[in-house]
């Protein structure tokens, strides 16, 4: 497809500058990408006797992307490059995105970069003791000092980009983010979706409820089950991991993609999920263009674009009645299972039960955007300083009571649950209701152009829509900016239409 | 211990360049650091598609690094403090290996390490399936490329350290180490080895032979055997972890060390005393002086030493007749084992059994360095162009004949079995005979020093060795020269004697 149409630049480009740019990005890439590998190994592989050296290696490589970003070289050969626009309209987009990566690395001193890789480090290590004993105290001056490097980074950034500090921040995960259009979509669902979930509690209270399947599920039996339905999804294995870690996530490069899951024996239905989820992600990876590989326009979009690829495959596709009606049989014979509990109804009522929880990562549809909410609000409040800190699991549990009725009775299931705070990432929270729009945006796009996507799902074949989110997402990487790219491929920009719509199809 | 002096240099020292150098070099070892985990995680968890991607990291870091020594600042800052020796004789040394590694750095140019670190990537993926279908010519155009730009590597170097060029490239691996000394060596034990290797066989063959116990056994419990026994010997778990390779190494940093090895069903003793000898190779990493850490002082002195500290573990004590009586009980439970092939003696007799054989890594200590004198004839022949590329298969089966009466039915058994060459380790063989001879030499002077080792060892207590090589060897780090500190702890230069001696009370 060729809907974007692109203005040629003038011909007369200084190639030089713009190729040296081009080497001097595809380093940086190329240096990013074993600061993804290293991250990957500290999840899943390192022993914990190894944090301090791992400390020192990513501050170090951050310190060295920092530099080559910072040489004055740079600065200037992007000067010279934009006096001239280059005549291919993949490269003048990629300028555009160096320069974007670098005003975010000049607005920062490397002494910054330095002190803010180390502290999220050591917040990060000592998150994971406190949210096991659920010392939120603990960990608070870690994560004091965490979030007053962050804040001195959005300060800085917020400068150079004409924002405030929080959509500074947010820019790093979702550029061009601004608050109003977050305010608008919270503000919209905040409208929509307590009566849903009240619609749908009371709707479900009626309904006999799903049955959990027993087990024990042996967690290779669950991991041979899961990277089964990956490749079902078009996941290759000659490209690609599957292993545990505490918090599962999708790293690793597009030809060498790691995906984590976490296994309980009790309960194979959520690792499952995990992994299809996150196959979601990595299917965008994967689907990143070739020939821009290692450049900026080569990359992701955002982790809004990003996060709706995951919801797509997971939530639109994968916890529909016809994924499940292929994925049954599967499931029942990977555990030699038998009985009713393994009928489509079932695993469907399984995989659609709707119920306020303490944890955002095990939230239905209906509920998780309450989490989010909390956060989005919280940080903010935490960046611009009208929370402080020391009061956080207090507004926390205030929060939730508001938004879903109930109250953590501890920590470690209320603030100390998420690592993104701790780890650094602020601002990346609302990303993920972005993502949940978008998912259901391009999806609805997705089948309305070919009617046959559910049917094909319903079969295992997940290739017409796949191929489609290829032609009008992965292909583009960030050739476009998000709001761009969503109208392009669904006729209209981000709006929440077509997820509430989902929602009242699927549960009201 | 304190058998070294040095002279204390000039107090006058210009601090800030000597500081300055530090903080430089502790950068390059961090990025060090990074290449050795991508090279762990290359050869233990990477899918085979990942393969290009990792060239480029590993190309990028390399080239990062040598960047960074060849900055005309380092020089200057090498000049400048060398005019005033630092006074702590750990500075001095520290200076001095500085000026080392600087020197090595600058002898090549940047495009020629690019040019070798892709080429050896190439190579030794090519040399994965040219080992498996014994197929040399599939991987001829890739080695030959790799021996080309070595010699040139040897070529550059060789000017600036006075040397030959396969001199030069040793040099890496065992600093000051020189041909006529290895020549010296490798004619004694020629002129031994032979005869003691005839009167070991007819011995050997008068006796009931080892009976290898019967499988199968399982991997898992191959593992917790192997891990059980690391830990005997002093392997802290909380800072390294055992995995399996195709090809057994220990990489990994002092405080996150990485050992691998392979199995097999049908036999557990190789992977075991893999296992340990990669053990005693962590050992001597995790008791380099923490103080020194991420200084080239710092580091460990030289790969003989490295060996010598494996070989120490594996040959001096492992398959002695003490260990293998504390061991025994422990094989035995692990496989829930009975009957005489469990007992000591056949173990024993399993564990020091001699026969020529075509692997290198599978030899026993009598015929294994009659591959390293091979090897070494054929690298130096081919680093100065006596021997071509092409007739390598030919000039190794001829030479196995000779050395060893046997001539390999296929390349797979003979150029092709190692990964060195193809991975462009060139200078690297010879340090597997210094390092027996220095195992030998220093386990000698150890239970001199401390007899109750060997009793020790026969209740599984490896204390008393390891804390006399911590204090003799690991804690030295690189403050001296590899002969330096062989003389100073056992009071003699390398030698033969001791290996003689030593296979001669265990064989002869």
């Amino acid at each position: 497809m060729s809907r974007f149409t692109l203005e040629k630049g003038n011909t007369n480009i200084p190639t030089s500058a713009y190729i040296e740019l081009e080497n001097c990005f595809r380093r940086i890439a190329t240096l990013n990408e074993v600061i993804g590998l290293l991250h990957w190994d500290m999840s899943v592989m390192m022993p914990s006797g190894g944090a301090a050296a791992r400390t020192e290696q990513l501050t170090v490589l951050k310190i060295s992307v920092h530099e080559m970003l910072n040489d004055p070289k740079v600065g200037a050969l992007l000067s010279e490059a934009g006096e001239t626009l280059p005549d291919e309209p993949w490269k003048a987009a990629n300028l555009r995105e160096m320069r974007r990566v670098w005003i975010h690395a000049n607005a920062v001193e490397r002494e910054l970069v330095e002190a803010l890789s180390r502290a999220c480090s050591a917040c990060e290590l000592q998150w994971r003791d406190a949210r096991l004993n659920s010392n939120f105290k603990s960990v608070l001056p870690y994560l004091s000092e965490v979030l007053n490097l962050t804040r001195q980074s959005g300060v800085s950034k917020a400068e150079v980009l004409g924002c405030s500090p929080y959509e500074a921040l947010l820019d790093e995960y979702e550029p061009g983010a601004k608050t109003d259009f977050l305010d608008r979509y919270f503000a919209d669902l905040s409208s929509f979706l307590p009566s849903l979930l009240q619609t749908v509690l009371e709707k479900q209270g009626k309904q006999k409820p799903g049955v959990l399947p027993a087990g024990p599920f042996p967690v290779e039996e669950q991991r041979a089950l899961g990277a089964e339905l990956m490749q079902v999804l078009g996941f290759n294995f000659d490209h690609g991991r599957l292993d545990s870690s505490l918090h599962p996530f999708c790293g690793g490069v597009p030809d060498d993609i790691r995906i984590t899951t976490r296994y309980t024996d009790e309960d194979f239905t959520q690792s499952l999920m995990g992994v299809l989820h996150e196959t979601g992600h990595a299917l965008y990876e994967s689907g990143l263009p070739r020939d821009w590989r290692y450049q900026p326009v080569g990359a992701a979009r955002g982790m809004a674009l990003h996060e709706s690829q995951s919801l797509l495959i997971e939530m639109q596709a994968c916890r529909s009645r016809e994924f499940l009606s292929f994925a049954a049989p599967l499931m029942r014979e990977a555990f030699s299972g038998s009985g009713l509990e393994w009928d489509v109804e079932n695993l469907h009522r399984l995989y659609t039960k709707v119920e306020p929880g303490f944890i955002r990562v095990d939230a239905d549809e209906v509920t998780y955007q309450a989490h989010v909410i909390l956060r989005y609000r919280l940080e903010r409040g935490l960046i611009k300083d009208d929370i402080s800190l020391v009061d956080l699991p207090t507004a926390w549990n205030e929060g939730m009571s508001e938004l879903l009725g109930i109250c953590p009775p501890n920590d470690s299931l209320g603030c100390l649950q998420d690592i993104h705070w701790y780890d650094g990432a602020w601002g990346y929270f609302p990303t993920y209701t972005m993502g949940a729009l978008a998912a259901a945006q391009l999806f609805a796009s997705a089948t309305k152009d070919l009617p046959n996507i559910s049917e094909a799902i319903s079969e295992g074949n997940f290739s017409p829509l796949i191929d489609w989110m290829r032609r009008n997402v992965h292909s583009y990487a960030s050739l476009f900016g998000t709001e761009e790219l969503i109208e392009a491929a669904t006729g209209r920009p981000l709006d929440t239409a077509d997820f509430k719509e989902h929602l009242l199809v699927r549960y009201g």
